[in-house]
């Protein structure tokens, strides 16, 4: 396993001077299956991509269902399909890469495949790691699996919209999110009614721009 | 990785002879972090604890949570965490049950890692592989993780509470799993109200007598 994460990050670091050298600000999306990834970006392309120049790389078992809905909306997409496999590893993103082209985006979202667990473990290269935990998931998430938390900048807690019909305890788990990884936003969302998602915007917003023009 | 799957079916085998002797029925319980799989235990253990007797084997990352809320309710549970590993394997059950009198029990439930992934490729010897999938996951999800569904006895699709507010299809989920998996008992619920449970309680009873005395 040591062995695994050591040839991975090696692919990683390239990626990551491959992004700095193109400017392009990477994120590597991920949460459990459900949490609205694919719902997210789909509000986030139609939010940004008329002044942002971004592309998408999807990863999932089977299946071009997420690709396909990415698509509809007219960005350019990859979809990586692992076969069964758990996680996205950076070979598989470095391979997808040959279908973009990196010199023309400023943002790349990778989604990873739906797994609160083993994607945390594989580095992308990525600028910032980004969790999606909806609240119909329950509170007790961020506890039970904290390495996706720790490392994430920005955790969306997403399905807000049905806050009132779950026992989901906000404060709670913002203060065990806190516990784990006190730098995190955590930002609460709807994908549905699009509710809290300008504060996701902004925060990509500016990322971006400091990627294309760092200090 | 074929080494490993062969090394944990081994296990698995000697565990499956150790029920068979024992006469108790053993379900796998799989799904995503926060499909309800420790609420429906939770259920579960109230309707029927009082007459059948049964313990639970806890699979988690880290904490005790969810062996905590089964020890709530006062029957005897064994938490196993993997400090990080995405699945239960059967070595890891083989040594929980030192703790257990298998020759006391008529029904042991193994909850698993919360993960629609990785514990579907990890034997435990068990009778029957149980899916929780939440409504408010999405009805796209047994295309998209085929495996975990492909081998299910039953699929509970739980939060039905919550169906009202959501775009889940019901009718076209059920289609997917019968195609993934004809045999599979799909069954609506709701762990929250209730609803829809006692069609799982029968199966249980029904798997529990069958297991005792083999036709």
């Amino acid at each position: 396993m040591t062995d695994i994460l050591a040839a991975n990050n090696a692919v990683a670091d390239t990626l990551r001077r491959r992004w700095r050298q193109a400017g392009i600000f990477t994120c590597n999306l991920m949460g459990s299956p459900g949490s609205g990834k694919t719902a997210l970006l789909e509000r986030t392309i139609a939010a940004l991509a008329p002044s942002v120049r971004l592309a998408v790389v999807e990863g999932d078992l089977f299946t071009r269902k997420d690709a396909d809905r990415i698509a509809n909306q007219g960005v350019p997409v990859v979809q990586i399909n692992t076969r069964g496999g758990c996680h996205l590893d950076a070979p598989m993103v470095e391979q997808a890469l040959q279908e973009l082209n990196p010199a023309e985006l400023e943002l790349l979202v990778i989604e990873n495949v739906g797994n609160l667990v083993c994607p945390a473990e594989f580095a992308l290269g990525e600028d910032a790691r980004v969790v999606v935990l909806s609240v119909t998931e329950g509170a007790d998430k961020p506890l039970k699996y904290p390495l996706m938390f720790k490392e994430a900048a920005v955790v969306l807690l997403n399905k807000v919209d049905l806050l009132a019909y779950t026992d989901f305890d906000m404060a709670a788990v913002r203060e065990d999110i806190a516990s784990l990884n006190p730098h995190a936003a955590v930002l609460p969302v709807s994908c549905r009614t699009g509710a809290g998602l300008t504060a996701w915007y902004e925060w990509l917003r500016t990322k971006i721009r400091q990627k294309k023009s760092p200090v």
